[in-house]
């Protein structure tokens, strides 16, 4: 039982400060909802380019790719505790149920994001496809297990 | 009349790319709203801070600035044409009618951003509390002028 305590004394040390950072539950919503719109524009700018919908051009896609960089944490510093309500949203309960799993589904996010950064910036085309490739999957994965219908 | 046409010559180039951007206008109104939403919200902490209201730290102020700053720019490729309607949204009509004010307006906020990340990035409180209360200003012409009530 001592990793599994140790993973909740530490989500509750990362949940804490980030709900003290948002005045009420609806403003952590919208600024959550806020970032991974912009993020998930950019992200789709970068997956129109690797399938060939638009043009390939390595400045751009570093250019996003650095954007979402750059929003990828954000999101998940506004799902503290009391944040399932306040204003309309999509993420179901298990985000707080299971927070160890929904914790270790964002930091893998993350972690991919690094990764397709690189691959941008190295240039490289078919990098940059496969890459794409795995974040989509972890955006997915993300999504099936944690997001649901709309409630108000 | 040269420069006016100029100026709207480079408004059409700046917007037209901006618009091809988005697949309908409400994904050009959510992300617009996302990204002024997160940069809000980041700037408020840096508010908090040089009010006061929260204790000053460079690092953190640091890191809020940079966000800012890789905020600033981007709902304002999210203004094209047609972009008015869409999904709710507090634009008003001048955004599209007094165009050239608008870019000059948005043009001052990413430059007044700039000064609050190197203001951020120099470590001295009064600095930083002169920036913020100029960006501060440049929030809040814009939103006087540009802001309205909601509409469907």
């Amino acid at each position: 039982m001592k990793p599994r305590h140790a993973t909740a004394v530490l989500l509750g040390c990362l949940c804490l400060p980030a709900l003290a950072q948002f005045q009420t539950p609806e403003a952590a919503i919208k600024y959550r909802q806020g970032a991974f719109s912009v993020m998930g524009a950019h992200f789709s700018r970068l997956a129109m380019m690797t399938q060939g919908i638009q043009p390939f051009d390595a400045k751009s896609a570093t250019e996003n790719a650095e954007l979402v960089g750059n929003l990828a944490r954000l999101p998940f510093t506004a799902f503290g505790p009391g944040t399932d309500k306040g204003a309309p949203n999509r993420s179901r309960d298990e985000v707080w149920k299971e927070a160890a799993k929904f914790k270790a589904a964002a930091e893998k996010m993350v972690a991919d994001v690094g990764k397709l950064e690189a691959a941008a910036k190295g240039g490289d085309f078919e990098t940059l496809k496969a890459a794409v490739g795995v974040v989509g999957k972890s955006c997915k994965s993300c999504h099936d297990d944690f997001r649901g219908a709309r409630r108000e």
